[in-house]
């Protein structure tokens, strides 16, 4: 299969310079806040997005290790599939948050309730809309009684590198 | 910039063969069947999946042309920060669908409200989760008045590559 080249738009900054006691997801991270720097020639296309109040940000797992396809995921004891979490550990080391936009200065975004690695590369930024990403779900596999602890729960050693 | 280099991991088959006339968002693509077909070497990582009735998949727009930072998005009439819309001409042509999941059969699972072109590479699964991925928002700018039009809007040869 060929390879699919990306290059990063910007870079996230945030107070997490180690991937070790950091929130596990944005629900862990209310309230902290970080800035998206997106390259300056990719300003003009930050047009609008003032408007919104929450973003989606896709980053590459810059600090993360070879995949792997089993993982025991913060929450868990248990090995589990690795598509079935939202571990680093991925064969595109892509990650995903919903962030809260508080303000577009020039070419700069002030962000709050990140839950990202400070320096990581920035790949996309799309506006956060209920109606395409909010859905009623009937059910949350293995994570089911262990949701909750997603606010609270901080990141260990498991998936640094070694 | 360094290029971060990544590889598919598997196929989403699709009844859209062309990207015109396609549903632009799933919602408006509800009870459309698709399947994710997962090269076998990453099987194992589908272990758990089963449990959640919602995934997200990333994907790479791979029939997108050159990216645009200003676009007239399907649907609107005026020119907009690309960033502020989920228009697939993007600087890094990432793709981004919260599907339902109707069953995992070994290699491949059966979806559900899939507004995927036929053929798309697939770069990453993710459980969707509402407490990371469910969000009370204040705005959503530009699209407010609009957002009903994402049930019933068809995508026309804009974004096609000339």
């Amino acid at each position: 299969m060929n390879a699919i080249v990306y290059r990063a738009i910007g870079i996230i900054h945030t107070p997490f310079t180690h991937t070790t006691g950091m929130p596990i997801q944005p629900c862990g991270a209310i309230g902290i806040r970080g800035s998206v720097e997106v390259f300056p020639e990719y300003g003009d296309g930050l047009k609008d997005l003032a408007g919104f109040s929450h973003i989606i940000l896709l980053y590459h797992f810059h600090q993360a290790p070879t995949f792997r396809l089993h993982v025991v995921p913060f929450l868990d004891s248990e090995e589990r599939g690795l598509f079935a979490t939202r571990a680093p550990v991925r064969p595109n080391p892509l990650g995903l948050s919903v962030v809260r936009l508080r303000a577009v200065r020039s070419n700069v975004l002030d962000v709050e309730n990140v839950d990202i690695l400070d320096g990581t590369p920035l790949l996309d930024i799309k506006p956060y809309v209920p109606d395409c990403d909010h859905w009623k779900v009937e059910s949350t596999g293995w994570l089911a009684s262990k949701r909750r602890r997603l606010r609270t729960t901080r990141s260990d050693a498991r998936f640094e590198r070694s």
